[in-house]
């Protein structure tokens, strides 16, 4: 985003002649009278409009040509001078925390309620000051992008920072991430940093920070006491646990899914139970066995996303299939149904993709269970057609999964066992 | 199928010289010996092997040339022999119970213990008599395939059917149904036969017949007495409620999803409760409204399969989406992330496909929840790059319905608005 933050041609003239910026606390006297804090705009934004993100938490789009009167309630640069030095204890552990951006990026930065990263580390002690008695927490900004622009350019720069850091003296590691795709890259970490020594909890918000219920303090707050005392490591995602109560979800970063649209609650672990539970100050572990399948730390950070993914319905066109092989695509990840099915008007194009060297992968589109291929003719049929079944792996983290076994094998059969084999819990 | 039931060279051959037919007890002496019942044979089947249903409820397939020796311990043809005749009830309602095959198909049938189909109405009184004390019913096979088989083509099938039955002095309308795919017929179902005045209930089974947990039987009975004593009128999928109880539950057609590969609970009602739950012969209605919208029958049967479902993830290749247009599809379902965004990487293709006239809707792959595409800058993005929010319709209820709406309108625009109305508690 530009340092106009968005703002073009009409609107940025308003704004300069109001002497207003992002951030600052306004008063805008058009149509209505609006009061809120002035929010930055996107790269599809006409430049007729300003946006105010309202007391309730909802923006507003307000019409330049409506606009009659401007007022500057507070200045975002006058609260920002106003931030106390941050004071550390030299008895605590530290702790990194590495922002990505999404809602829990603007939720510590409590000046414009908004989507402005502001992680410096005094920010966040300003934000939440119960993280200063966990941890002493230094804060980096990686990008502020909310999780639907996250690419996998964007996960290979995480994985490359963490891997910088693993000799460091953090004892863990926060990312702040956008909730909405918050479980690939958690996947992706998993694999390119197996055995990565330091935990690593991915922290995000479901609801924004001027809203009484949002979860972003609570969440930071229990992946911070997570990160250093659970005396544990791998790659995690710290989210609210339920809507009912204070408890907190720590999942296994390969076994996890956003599961609702807007409940704080809407991470899940499926097929079981959180790894740990954070509530009342204490963390209960129910993992049973290490996060990491194998101890030594082996990062493999290349990525291929010659990958799709393919959702199998009635009516499904196999043609589809055939333009992803002519488009150079390595290998597909079914979401069949079932127990791992599509039907056998697929078989023609799976025979085709088969002869082409593809990858082809089973995960079943009910989300929770484990494929069985075994059971009915048609698993049998697809079984002999080449597909692999691939047990209880969620569609989405076998989706990463391939991308990175694609990017860091030399051929099918390599990548083939790399895919079967449990490297970060993800069976 | 054949009559030689998917056998062929030496296999059927060895099957004639022991004058053993599917269905037969038998028990085969080979390297290991196998009691237990012979199976059908699928198309892609070789000719070297005999299949045959152990006790354990599993296949084995047995290598021709290792047989030494098939001995016939009861035919099936004798066992049908001796089934009674049944006895009807004149003061009971009627059903009629439409097969399709699946699971629950080849349950019904005890003689083979798989997929034959055998609906005949003394079959199904034999298998399950307690349906013989709700109502007298009628039983036909439209097709015997799992329901991974079953295409839009077979839907319109059912679809026409039921039309022909709409004066007839059925209470209600059993399908059995492969379970794979069952939420996608009943979806289809509901849009095609809006308003028709006879309660349907698709029936399914996770448990084939010959293990202990199977709940074929339970699905049965309390889909029959859902039917006759209910008093409602709409598509309903009845299945197994949880793992734990006799409690099954009746979904509405459209909000209904498979969500685990294996267990009886399979099916749920996604963001609320089940339409009706049946327990120790009660019905307890959770419905608070009609299942279809308007309460006038009226059939619109066609179809236009020419829509693709899209689930966005990080690395999603655009060009895929440039090939559908290519490739002549109308309409785009995707599953966005969260509350229903997908990344700026696909703002351009999108805009492509917008002005090729494509129908683009959007639902979230959480599953659970409601898209809410004005909240964040992505989602007004999208918004104004002309994409449709589908509230809470499931992805694959939006799928379906927009091949229906596809089918039974003159243009996108009628298109849209038949994708908005309510038409049979989708939304």
């Amino acid at each position: 985003m530009s340092e106009d933050q968005g703002y073009s041609g009409k609107a940025l003239e308003c704004l300069k002649k109001n002497n207003a910026k992002v951030g600052d606390s306004i008063k805008i006297t058009a149509d209505l009278t609006y009061s809120g804090i002035l929010m930055p705009r996107y790269e599809s934004g006409d430049d007729m409009h300003l946006v105010v993100k309202l007391g309730s938490g909802y923006n507003a789009g307000i019409n330049i040509d409506d606009i009659q009167n401007i007022e500057i309630v507070s200045s975002s640069e006058l609260k920002h001078e106003q931030n106390e030095e941050r004071k550390e204890d030299p008895e605590l552990p530290k702790i990194l925390l590495l922002s990505t951006g999404g809602t829990i990026a603007s939720k510590v930065d409590y000046r414009t309620g908004a989507v402005t990263p502001a992680l410096t580390a005094s920010d966040i002690n300003e934000a939440v000051p119960e993280l200063g008695k966990i941890a002493n927490i230094d804060a980096e900004v990686l990008f502020s992008e909310y999780s639907e622009n996250l690419q996998p350019d964007h996960w290979t720069k995480i994985a490359e920072k963490l891997d910088s850091l693993v000799d460091s003296d953090y004892s863990g590691i926060l990312i702040a991430h956008g909730t909405d795709t918050m479980h690939y890259t958690s996947s992706f970490l998993s694999f390119a940093l197996a055995g990565f020594p330091i935990p690593v909890a991915l922290v995000g918000s479901q609801r924004s920070s001027d809203r009484p219920s949002s979860d972003a303090a609570i969440n930071l707050i229990a992946a911070s006491k997570f990160l250093v005392e659970s005396n544990t490591k791998g790659i995690f995602l710290v989210m609210h646990h339920n809507d009912n109560d204070q408890t907190v979800a720590c999942h296994v970063g390969t076994r996890v899914r956003k599961n609702h649209t807007s409940k704080r609650g809407a991470f899940e672990t499926m097929g079981g139970h959180p790894a740990f539970i954070i509530a009342e100050e204490k963390i209960k572990k129910n993992m049973q066995d290490d996060f990491f399948k194998n101890s030594k730390y082996t990062p493999r950070m290349k990525i291929d996303t010659k990958v799709s993914l393919v959702k199998y319905h009635p009516g499904y066109d196999p043609e589809l299939i055939e333009n992803m092989i002519q488009t150079g695509c390595k290998a597909i990840i079914f979401e069949g149904t079932g127990l791992g099915h599509v039907g056998r008007t697929m078989y023609d194009v799976i025979k085709n993709a088969k002869k082409n060297d593809l990858f082809l992968g089973m995960t079943s589109q009910c989300i929770d269970g484990r494929v069985r291929m075994t059971v009915y003719e048609s698993g049998r049929d697809l079984l002999d057609l080449g597909i692999t079944p691939l047990e209880n792996m969620t569609p989405e983290t076998s989706l990463v999964k391939a991308m990175w076994a694609l990017g860091n094998s030399k051929n099918t059969d390599e990548m083939k066992s790399l895919m079967l084999e449990n490297i970060a819990s993800e069976f």
